[in-house]
């Protein structure tokens, strides 16, 4: 694994994009490396919510460059115990707070390693106590951007805090229950169900806050095995681009005629 | 037409920018030519509202350097049979779905040619069905980007979607019948006159939602033939910078006074 | 002070980013120097609040790299008679209209200079009256990005417009009395005091809309000195990330329990 001449450096919070933080945290990683260039994933994320964040960074991280440095800045213990750390995994460098954000990332990546960071040259002159992103990961950052080898930040450590995996639950009826993990832009509902979870669903029909959902389809253009259903509203299931089955309807919010918000159970049965 | 060693990429999209969709886009893009400039022109056009994208578009375009490949996604019909096209025109390329997004650039642009991308090769490895952003779009702008010649992506094309005009219609009457073609975060009322237009209206007045504008001004601070109207307020019109006639008021809202939406008439009698 | 081979340039601006206002400005720059990083620091500065655009400016441009140049564009004057003027201060540079956006980073830097822009050969061709972003802001950052003096730009002036100073007011009982001068995303009140106001407050509390504060913390996650006041609120004050004292509140809005808006007083007394 090594760090291309001209690196990438992937930014994710929960800053907003009204205040100085995230240009501040760019300004301190361009001191230190004017090569690098820097990509937003997203600053909006609801703030304080770590599941969130992990789940959108777990659903680009992949389409960036080989050698990228991902900082993840979701931070509410920040200043109290919680340790900063670095990871690498899956051929990507991960930056920020021990708190879950990188958990579903080291639960897909099997080859991967954790890092406590302890050394404090790699920070920022004067280390405020609420602001780790232009202070510690921001830096540190910079620092693999230019070669700095994780191991020189700190001990590599095996107990990194984990969220509850991102797997659907079987119960003993066959049922699958589910949950709804993020809700975008456009209102679709995406769920934790992935491809392997429904090899063997055949018949299969979703249920979500009262609502049944038979109808699969390959596209959103696609009138395949559509049908209105009793609400006269046509819902769908499909495959998302992040690879996990999602809730839709076309032209409009499939969250809003769901009445749907994050963590809302969806079974599948047959 | 010759690509620069660093290229420019826009991106201009329904996205929003809360999930990971934008990302994923730069992601491949960097992937592809990590030398490229890419910049966000917005992600907010209202979902799915092709005409506001093209005009956003058309407003800045020529701002870019020669050379730019500019990415526009506002897609509701990813997955059907709508064609992906990539388009050179007045020495800028542009990338997205056919329907309609390109429309007042070729209209501008006498000197345009249009392919349809069907070489798969460019495509992202595997192609979801609803995100051609990630897997269509932002590669082939890419491989422009490293020197593909448009050629080689597909067959030209002579009949690709077009919206409606920009431009106002003559009554008999000699009234000029145009309309509001965006509102911006200031309020300002952009409607579809040009000076072109407006060449022979002296003495002219506007007419929007039921108010009469008589006031035409240089520039916001200017004074000059400024009346009240019988409502009080100050709305006046300005040759607004992206070559449009505009309906604005001084440190407020225009469209809030007027109750004006995209869409709305506007008529210049004498 | 030299620029460097691959400058930085800095936007904050009240444009919002749903227009095509933040591209031209980018697209102008890019053509005259490709070379060039951009990085935005906001577009969501409140329309026309120059208070907001100084302070958001003055708490990040020393995270920059020597040499940056700084364009903030809040401009409720636009095509007046207000000047646009490039500065030089702490080895930065700063380019806008002569409204008072710089005005604490004068008062910060005591070496600074100001130069009134009138050289029109470094402005875009045509100057629109409304958007002195895209045709002058943005063409004078780049033309000093590639290494124009500002002594090249225009005649130097001593007259530059200040808003009144960052600084608390002393009451003759040794009361301080400052005011709220940000919100930021997460509802922290940023007050004006300094570490320097409050050498000699021993025994000090806070008195904010009615509240007293009585807690002081190091961090967010401290409990020391922490009690609840008469409301059950664990309202504290703490030092933020900017040097200035801030009024926070563990996992919520402390803008919200104050019912605070930017502006209102704050007291400090023994």
């Amino acid at each position: 694994m090594k760090v291309e001449a001209s690196p990438v450096i992937t930014l994710l919070t929960d800053f907003g994009t009204a205040d100085y933080f995230v240009a501040a945290v760019k300004g301190v990683i361009l001191t230190i490396n004017p090569q690098v260039s820097i990509v937003d994933i997203t600053h909006e994320t609801p703030p304080r919510d770590i599941e969130s964040a992990a789940f959108t960074l777990l659903a680009c991280y992949r389409d960036f460059p080989t050698g990228t440095i991902h900082v993840a800045v979701v931070d509410p213990g920040v200043g109290s115990a919680r340790r900063p750390i670095a990871v690498s995994a899956g051929d990507h460098y991960f930056v920020g707070p021990d708190n879950g954000l990188f958990s579903y990332i080291l639960d897909r990546e099997a080859s991967h390693r954790v890092f406590h960071l302890t050394v404090e040259r790699h920070f920022r002159q004067s280390v405020s106590p609420s602001f780790h992103g232009r202070d510690i990961f921001g830096p540190v950052a910079a620092a693999i951007s230019r070669g700095t080898e994780l191991g020189e930040l700190g001990p590599q450590i095996r107990d990194a805090v984990r969220l509850a995996p991102l797997a659907p639950e079987k119960l003993q009826n066959g049922t699958l229950r589910g949950r709804i993990i993020n809700i975008d832009h456009f209102g679709n509902c995406i769920t934790n169900f992935t491809r392997a979870d429904l090899l063997n669903a055949q018949n299969r029909q979703l249920l979500v806050n009262g609502r049944v959902i038979k109808a699969f389809r390959r596209f959103f253009g696609d009138k395949s095995g559509l049908n209105e259903d009793e609400h006269g509203d046509e819902l769908f299931a499909i495959w998302g681009s992040a690879g996990f089955l999602e809730i839709s309807v076309n032209n409009g919010s499939a969250a809003a005629l769901l009445n749907a918000k994050r963590g809302d159970a969806v079974t599948v049965s047959e």
